[in-house]
């Protein structure tokens, strides 16, 4: 990719329906549920194969700041930027936006979660290469997946049908999550493509969307200028973040931008792909057995879990020391670490939230 | 109890289908699944209040001789005995009768296993006090549990309309574990009782029976006669049991006796009483909640586990140390040890045993 294209990758989510695998010290990106390595561990080696190390930066938590400079000590330090709190993702943005203008005046950015999973690699990193020519000129780019079944929890966009170049239209609209009939209608349409949250501009590009959309937003942070390489930098940073509305950047930048004829512009992508937003979606994902079984060790130092399955099919196990058996079960997902298990029917991933809830009600905080 | 009244209880089981928790070296006596309590401490605590320590003898296997003795203490030495390997109930009521026979040769024995569930103690203890009674003269007693379901597990006992005494019957035929349709037709029929495997007689009685019906078996035991309180007791015990071929009390002995006419007396027992066979047994014994979920703690340092049911009912959850959340399970056993987890359907719960051969077969000698 040319010399002035960055990759910012977003790690700050937590992930609790990752629940007792993710935990507030240990988010979905650094879990490893599809290989040997964390989600993020294989983000950054997806870009690495076109973006010199200089020019990846990684948004994170303060919190989970050393973790990530431990994982990527090669990283340039400045290149790792602890948020003092989520503020969501249109702060993220413009904070990655106000350093990279800083150092390069005409970067070009990729804007993507470290959480996500891509079956692809060569056809998403060739997505990319496209992308970053469409976006030449103050075009915001964003990839749309070709949605493969009807989605409800994801975001979806709309496409005009002209065609700007193979696969690349016009975004008529941004559509927050549907419910199950109306994304039914979206995967028949043909024109509806699964938002994937990845972004391709200028910096120049989005600052003026910062400028124009979400000009408080930017306004605050512009304090953060003098102090880009400063030792106060976490400091002031904190005194801005305190004051920030969170607002996503699709909410406070997409669809307002996509309102102005011609700005906006959607990249049908055809890699495989998944948000990772439940275990239900790691099951599907997985490698299973003829029995539709997926076994997985969580421990590098364990290879080959003794998972005993007697008439039990459809299941996802997870282990990270003991043997597991099953009896007689159908669908469920069984997650097993240290200090706490889940047993799920896979119907009912959405719920695992609602354990979370009852952990805080009931002051297992340790457990969180 | 009068002076001569001894209890023997059997403690030799293995108890596989109770993996988890229960191991080749923790068998299901030393589990603790309904109280604080294991199972062999509520059996000698409740023979206890009428019979003193001297006259409680336990025969159990070797392996777990230090163990038993551990728990009890204040037992006499000599009360405790461990058999070199398991011949099945006849050898270890043989064994039993000789020992007492050589003590007191006007004893009465109550024979019983360690490991089953009593739910009202002093009925049961006045059911004992019967029996004592119903064994004069010879008769070979046993106690026959009033059914309440059409159970495949259990083998049943037929009794004569005669009655003898109140609840006091001459015993028609011990019949095997039937199938469900057979089960049915005995609960219906009235005149079958459920096998409780206790049992009440005169020590010469029983000797008697030993010398008609299983005269090999006895003979052999001959050989141990002048060792009872030598040091090489252990020693010829060994070299007696490599000789013998396991049998079960039942059918050796109280079978063929029971076409004696008016050997065999049963009394019918209305105290609530289990085998505790299965998980779902024990599911069935237990208090449970208003959505049926019963919970148990396996460790005593641990009294309230946080176990977390979200749309979850029907379940027996046990765990020694991890926090357990179910989303979305119905009739599930779920037993999470340190080392291994078990989560079996209640439908399933016979099928324990295929995981105890899976692990074999695997060489997971460990988690046996």
């Amino acid at each position: 990719m040319t010399n002035n294209t960055y990759a910012v990758i977003m790690a700050g989510g937590v992930g609790a329906r990752f629940w007792p695998l993710s935990r507030m010290e240990r988010p979905k990106q650094f879990l490893s549920v599809f290989g040997e390595q964390s989600l993020i561990e294989d983000t950054v080696d997806r870009l690495r194969k076109r973006i010199d190390p200089q020019r990846i930066l990684i948004i994170t938590n303060h919190l989970h700041e050393d973790r990530t400079r431990e994982l990527f000590p090669w990283l340039p330090q400045d290149n790792i930027i602890g948020e003092p709190m989520g503020r969501n993702t249109a702060a993220c943005v413009a904070l990655a936006a106000l350093i990279l203008a800083d150092r390069d005046p005409d970067a070009r950015m990729i804007v993507l979660p470290a959480d996500h999973f891509i079956g692809d690699e060569e056809e998403f990193l060739c997505t990319l290469e496209r992308a970053i020519s469409a976006c030449r000129s103050g075009h915001l780019v964003t990839l749309g997946i070709q949605p493969t079944s009807p989605e409800t929890g994801y975001g979806y966009i709309q496409h005009e049908a002209e065609e700007l170049a193979p696969g690349i239209h016009p975004v008529r609209t941004f559509a927050e999550k549907p419910n199950y009939d109306t994304a039914l209608l979206f995967l028949k349409s043909g024109d509806f493509l699964w938002n994937s949250g990845i972004f391709i501009w200028e910096v120049e590009a989005i600052i003026d969307g910062f400028e124009r959309w979400l000009p408080d937003l930017w306004e605050v942070l512009q304090e953060l200028r003098p102090h880009l390489t400063s030792p106060r930098f976490h400091e002031v940073l904190l005194a801005c973040y305190q004051r920030l509305q969170p607002v996503s950047i699709d909410i406070g930048i997409m669809e307002p931008a996509s309102r102005q004829k011609g700005k906006v512009r959607v990249i049908r992508a055809s890699f495989p792909w998944n948000d990772v937003g439940t275990w239900a979606e790691v099951y599907r994902m997985r490698d299973k057995d003829e029995l539709g079984n997926a076994v997985h060790s969580l421990s590098r130092e364990f290879d080959k879990p003794p998972v005993i399955m007697i008439d039990s099919n459809q299941n996802l196990v997870m282990t990270e020391q003991r043997a597991v058996a099953l009896v007689g079960i159908q669908k469920a997902i069984v997650i097993d670490t240290a200090d706490a298990l889940l047993v799920c029917h896979q119907d009912h991933h959405q719920d695992v939230r609602h354990v979370i809830q009852r952990l805080k009600e009931d002051g297992y905080h340790e457990l969180l």
